[in-house]
């Protein structure tokens, strides 16, 4: 397994969606102090382009670069405050989605095994 | 800015992309070993249901539960090889990004600075 590559490409995905999260933060700074720039905000990144951080970031320098300036800076600070956390969370939260797909698992082939008992198993038990 | 909340939605989409990692590797892993399997699994996975690994779980458990548990284990174990490393690279990385763009940015104002020197200018220039 080349973990390393995979460290790599997790790192790549996670900077995108914390770009994602930045846009969502400055559009709802936006709404109290620039409705119309929130709005345009809003429908630059409707289109997909969040999908790559970066490009989407060289794109908004080329119309608005005050706001993406801006969103560089809060997806920067979002790095730095989560980063901290993230291990942790990472891998309780693996943990116990794990679990919890299991148990549910078990829980439905126990009961479709039940509801399968032939009839006059049933009888027997009444 | 609600940090708890981004770092558990970060969380989240970490975990689905991990699951997306896991599935690649199982099914390079199986090329070898079950290629109808592998055929199945890539099947499986292309409708876009890998934008929520657990719900994509959840749905495979039902058709082929061998194929889940691995990817559970799998994702799993990446989740605990990577989260030491993720911190680090998250945080340089980030700021790596943001600097190149800057300097890309820059680097283009200047140049567009210097195509729009007027034409006398130029010609003082020579």
């Amino acid at each position: 397994m080349d973990i390393k590559g995979v460290a790599k490409a997790t790192t790549k995905t996670l900077i995108s969606y914390l770009t994602y999260e930045a846009m969502r933060i400055v559009a709802m700074q936006l709404d109290q102090t620039n409705p119309p720039l929130a709005h345009w905000l809003r429908g630059f990144s409707s289109t997909g382009k969040l999908q790559d951080g970066d490009t989407y970031l060289q794109e908004m320098l080329q119309s608005k670069q005050e706001v993406a300036f801006r969103l560089m800076t809060v997806r920067q600070h979002l790095a730095q405050e989560i980063s901290e956390f993230l291990p942790e969370m990472l891998r309780s939260e693996m943990e116990q989605s794990n679990t919890k797909l299991r148990c549910a698992h078990l829980d439905r082939l126990v009961n479709t095994t039940a509801d399968n008992v032939p009839e006059w198993d049933k009888l027997d038990q009444e």
